[in-house]
This record gives structure tokens, sequence and C-alpha cells, in this order.
């Protein structure tokens, strides 16, 4: 049986990564607010070092190992914010990073893993040739392998989000954070299970991608294959470790449309005048489109991060 | 002989309109600090109510009226953040707003002014129009005329940022803010003459709406007819009262091209997750361009909005 982390082990991560995060800020908007009729608050991780909450679990992974472990570095599979981040943290204890991409993979992306020091090794874009590339890399360097959500260390670090959350925000009934893979959900759900357990977590998933929502229902992982969303953040499916948290601490899930996700992005960068990605703005069109659940609450909202295509906004293609 | 205010003034405005103001945030980049070669603090104006460090000018203006004043309301001619930012301050008081616009002002400057509660009066894209039509206007209403820039209360109210500023942060050497009418420029030298007189105050420029930059070279006002740029916040030209700040304790105005103006306005929106004005961009622009005068500094930069049409941005039209 699976030895989940505890409280402590979220305190020590705190601990742990505190040098190499940012306590991010919480912003409100009273124009959202009275469009809302609740009270929300933005724990805004999109101004988190390296651009995403994924900077948590990264730097609790990297800074976790022993010196031996560490020598040999850490690698991944990500074509998004948990690759670039763990050449981040990696970057930061100065011991080798490997993220395998598929070749397809956005440039951006590449050069973030790049500009932190790690090193990219590309695949064919199937997970059968990723699965055989990344063996491969493990194998010649013996790295860490650090996944992206699935990791009990990588959740114990986005844990400390929530935790922040809470000394920020008194009286929060409701927290609402987008699911992908699972990683900031269950991470919240770790914190809040033991600090606030009367405060409600919701999950927020794209209409287009709710392989989560399914599973929430049915009661089993269900994994769709590759998903289309504007949210590319979220296609991912649940896993194990996720998937416990979820379904035993998670109060409901709710879906937005495409456009209903792009609205309320548009909505925070105009009235909030933060640039965010797609995928964080799906709690905002939850919250808009379930009123009725939200109505009066004071409700956390998390900013899951803010590396987005400034030449390809959604609105604009 | 016109009696400019003094840094008392100063204190008594902050007090004044404390309640209707946000106390905005500084921000930091280190990656933008490892371009510039010195260490930039970002005073984040884009934050601000109604989205604009106008917001100060205009809710000095108008809760510094007596009663009587109030009554008849405020007007004025923008077709910029300061009639939407009037037309917040009136709001806040309860009292009417007029802004005199140009038919073919962007509809969103006209929503903006309207969402506040303000009456927007048209006339034609000219001069003379204008004057006409505002001098209908104020002859109707009896309201009370707030420039945009020229107003000594509303420089009185700016002034109020730098204030800010330097309680935020210490030992700033420098301090750089975009000049278009002059207002935020003029407050930064009320204040920082009286209490950091070693403190250097530059201004920058648009290259293609450098009216200042020949003004100051020159020694007299030079005004430009209609120049284009896409820093559409700086296009107006020096003033008076704006002048006699800038002639006396500005150490120097530089400029940048649209093309560098463009890019540091993307460098912040991409490293610094914010949406801001590209008026705003300026400062950078030139910091980046003038690294000699600035190596090593510890340099106070004026964020001075974030109302930009998310529909048009600069690098993709």
């Amino acid at each position: 049986m699976t030895d989940f982390p505890t409280y402590d082990d979220v305190i020590a991560a705190h601990e742990r990564i505190a040098p190499y995060i940012h306590r991010t800020p919480v912003l409100t908007s009273s124009y959202i607010n009275s469009l809302a009729g609740a009270e929300l608050f933005f724990k805004c991780e999109n101004f988190q070092k390296a651009g995403a909450f994924k900077a948590r679990g990264a730097s609790n992974a990297v800074f976790g190992l022993t010196d031996e472990q560490a020598a040999k570095g850490v690698a991944t599979h990500s074509s998004g914010n948990h690759g670039t981040c763990l050449s981040y943290a990696a970057g930061r204890r100065g011991i080798p990073c490997t993220v395998v991409m598929p070749r397809t993979a956005p440039q951006a992306k590449k050069d973030a893993v790049r500009g932190y020091g790690g090193r990219v090794v590309e695949c064919e874009p199937s997970t059968s040739s990723r699965e055989a590339v990344f063996a491969e890399v493990v194998a010649e360097t013996g790295a860490e392998f650090v996944h992206p959500y699935n990791d009990l260390r990588v959740i114990t670090g986005q844990a400390t989000c929530s935790r922040e959350l809470m000394e920020q925000v008194e009286g929060l009934t409701s927290v609402v954070a987008p699911i992908g893979g699972g990683g900031m959900v269950s991470g919240t759900c770790l914190t809040l299970s033991t600090i606030a357990p009367k405060v409600k977590i919701y999950a927020a998933e794209p209409e287009q991608a709710d392989d989560a929502y399914r599973s929430f229902k049915a009661g089993y992982i269900i994994a769709d294959d590759a998903p289309e969303t504007v949210a590319d953040g979220l296609k991912v499916p649940l896993k194990e470790n996720t998937w416990h948290y979820v379904q035993n601490h998670v109060t409901d899930i709710l879906t937005a449309s495409e456009e209903e996700i792009v609205e309320a992005m548009k909505l925070i960068w105009k009235r909030m005048k933060i640039v965010m990605e797609p995928s964080s703005a799906v709690p905002l069109a939850t919250i808009l489109k379930n009123k009725e659940i939200f109505a009066g609450q004071r409700i956390g909202v998390i900013i899951t991060g803010g590396n987005v295509d400034l030449d390809k906004l959604p609105w604009n293609v």
C-alpha cells in the first residue's frame, strides 16, 4: 500500500523549497466579484518562479534528493510547465536535468527548458516513442525520474500553494483549481484535508478533456487519447496517486466549454491586468457558470501559470 | 505667478485619496535585471483603480472640491485614461462627470467612461470642435474643468505615486517615467525634489512623439500636431505647469523607437506576467538602450497603466 505524505511532510517541503520559490500574491477584483456574486481570491502562481506552480513540486523533488542521487541528475517527460520547472529547480541545485519532449512540441517550450540549463531529448509524438526514449535516457544517466504529477514528492510540493493561500486569506469556504493530471488538486486535498477539512475543493476541467469528470462520476480512472482543448495544460489523465486524492477529498468536478474558458481568460486579463494561461481560466469559467453553487462564498481560485504564447492568444486565432 | 504645490500638499492629497486608490505593488524580474545590468523596481499602476495612475490625480481633484462645486460636477476632454479615471472618481463621490471625446475614439474608451457612470459627449476629431463642444458643456453644467495633466490638483495627486515608491524601495538612485503631457513626471519631480533630491529623474518618450525631448533641448515648449506612435498615451504636448517641473527637475529625456517600445512591452508581459500599455513600456525600452547611464543603479520604473485593447496587441497587427 502506498505511504501517502502527511501534512508534516508539507511543512518540511515548504521549508525545503522556500529559498527557490515565490510566496505568490493573492489578488482580487471587485468587478469579477460582482459578476460572480461571491468573493474570489486569486492565488497567482503565474508569478511563480519559471511561471507556474510546478516550480513548487519540482523544487521539492530536486532538493529532497541525497547528494548521491542528485549527482546523477533528474529526468522527466513533459512538453509543458513541469519540464521547464524541473529544469529550473535542477539549475538552482546545479545538477543535470533531461526532459524528453516530442519533436513537435513548441519551440518556446524547448527554449524554456534550455534557458534554465536543462537538456532536451526529442522523441516522436507517440507514447511508445516517448517511453522508449525516456528509458534510454534513464539507463544512460541513472537520473531520478520525477513524474509531472503522480510523484508524491511533487504532490507534496504543490501542497504548499494552498498552505500559503490559507495563511493569506481568512474564512475561505471553497477552493477551485484546474485539473489535468491532478497534481495541484491532490496537493490542495493533502493540505486542506488536514488544516481546513470543511473547505470544499472543486476541480475545474475543460468539457473537451473531461476525463477526470467522467472518472469521478464512474468511480475509476478513465483516460482519453489526446483530447483537444485550448487549456493545453489539462489534457493528461489522472494516475493512481492523484486519483486517491480526487476520489477521497474532492467535492465535485465542474466543466466549462472552450468558449467559456477563453471568455474567462480574457476577463481576467482585462480586469486584473495579469497574464495567465488558458488552463488557469477554467476555474473562473466554472464559477461563473455555476453561480448557484458559489453564491456568497469566499472562494480561493488557483491561477496555475502564466506561460502563454503571446503570438497566439486564443481570442486572436 | 503660479502658486505651485508643496510636498505638504502631496501628503494632504494622499490622505484625501487613500480610500479610493490602491497602494500598488512594486514588482521585480531577475531576468530583466540581468538584461539591464541594473536593479529595476516596477511600480505597477496598471493595477491601479480604473487601470491607470490617473485615478490618483482625478481623485485628488474630485475629492478636493467643495460641496457647492461638486454639485455641478466635473468635466474634461480626454480620449484616454484621464477620462475613465475622472469618471471613476466622480462616481465614487456620486457627482456628475462629462467627458468630451472625438466621435472617432475607440468604443472601448467610451464604454469605460460610461461604465463608471460618466457621460460621453462627442465632438469632431479636431481641436476647434473639441474646444467649442467643451465650452458648451461647461456653460450648460457649470462643471469644474479638470485638465488631464496641466491641473495642479492632478499633478499633486500623481505625486503620491512616487511617494509610495520611495516608501516601498530603499536606496533608489533614479526614477524613469513615461512622458506625454508630463503629469506623472511633474508629480514625480514634486515629490522627489523635496524628499529625495539626489534621485535622478528621467523621462522616457517615443522617438515618433518626441516633442518633450525637443522642448527640453530647446528650452521652450514645442508642440507637435498629431504625432503617431503605438504609445498612444504619450501623444499630447507639455503645458506651462508641467513644463515648469520638467525644465527644473528632470535630468534628461530619453527616447525609444516603436520597435524598441513593442519589444520592451512584450518582454514585460512575457517575463513579469502583467498586462500593461505600450506607453508603460517606454521607460524599459530607454533603459535597455542606454545601459551605460543606468549600469549598477537601483531604478524605479513607473508602469503607468494597463488599459490596452487585447484584440489589437502591437505584436499581432
